[in-house]
């Protein structure tokens, strides 16, 4: 131990912590949370990946929570009962804060069906939040039925499907509505471009 | 339903996805994960917040994951049982990835005592990975006690506590060993900005 001369005074027990103001400054940008809420097959993956590549291209730098990314990974060992998808959707809003907190813009993309777990996220991130309803009418998504769930769901094939046998609580005052049935994709991304402007989020 | 002209071919259900690499363009910085393993009290947190104030003041885009930003919201609901402190290092794997994925340098703060646990964010993370073994004497860490941890281990107000009454596996190949005993501070930090140097995360 006589080899170790500075011994305990050379680490301060404290840390001075980078501020999310430090990091803004590096990233030249706010952080901010757009979370896409509606059925499957709404188009709140298409909405959500085209605004995002239109940040991308002005700069911006963005994050998309979905499916895709979350469901295999962090939330790998949840199923589809209520409480596990209360508890993917806790998740996802704890992991959208951090990233949040990092100054990201960050999409998140899952039906979150529920008005609690949307108002639980809403109260976690605070004024930096904003819920999108993307608001397509449950014929026209099964219409689209991109991924054959509302086929398998009509056949019983998948306990408590959204829409069918399970509910979706509809927002009562979301922050931006997007009718995919009725708007282009563009006047969708448009009007979710239109809202971050507004706020600050980006120039122009 | 005829008031909706354009109806199902409006949204393409399908995604172009902003990737990795477009992301890096707008950050100018590749991501990587500096995972910090060491007993409590070993200096972890404070060399990593001084490596993260350099990055910062650097102009580089930083996070750090640890027991303050994590262990009270996403895995608020975990204990200290071995099966929860598993659990918490694998979510705090995959959102490491995540941050990564988004191009951040990110740096997690977890005692992270198991071998196996330090394995799976390694692959998880891939080449972008950097183990950090904080090799600092328990004697030492334990004459430091910054939190009054020891303390009450030695009591036995604290089960399973790393170091005293469950076990630390020491990294075999870290990629970065600091002797925080021995070592002043800012060398410490100095060993982990050159690492990322070499590898080209940051620039001269």
């Amino acid at each position: 131990m006589s080899a170790t001369p500075q011994h305990s005074t050379n680490i301060v027990p404290q840390k001075t912590a980078v501020s999310r103001e430090d990091r803004m400054r590096v990233s030249g940008q706010r952080g901010a949370v757009l979370w896409f809420t509606g059925l499957s097959g709404s188009g709140k993956s298409t909405v959500a990946s085209a605004v995002e590549q239109k940040l991308n291209a002005a700069g911006r730098l963005t994050y998309l929570l979905d499916g895709d990314n979350v469901r295999h990974g962090l939330n790998g060992d949840l199923g589809f009962s209520d409480i596990d998808r209360m508890e993917n959707i806790r998740r996802v809003g704890h992991v959208a804060k951090l990233f949040w907190d990092a100054n990201v813009i960050t999409l998140v993309s899952f039906i979150s069906p529920f008005r609690s777990e949307r108002q639980f996220a809403r109260e976690l991130i605070g004024a930096d939040f904003a819920e999108i309803f993307v608001d397509t009418p449950i014929e026209l998504c099964e219409q689209r039925d991109p991924k054959g769930l509302y086929k398998k769901a009509r056949k019983g094939e998948i306990p408590a499907f959204t829409g069918i046998s399970s509910p979706y609580e509809a927002p009562e005052q979301p922050e931006i509505v997007l009718k995919t049935g009725e708007e282009s994709l563009e006047t969708c991304v448009d009007h979710v471009l239109a809202w971050l402007r507004y706020r600050g989020y980006t120039e122009g």
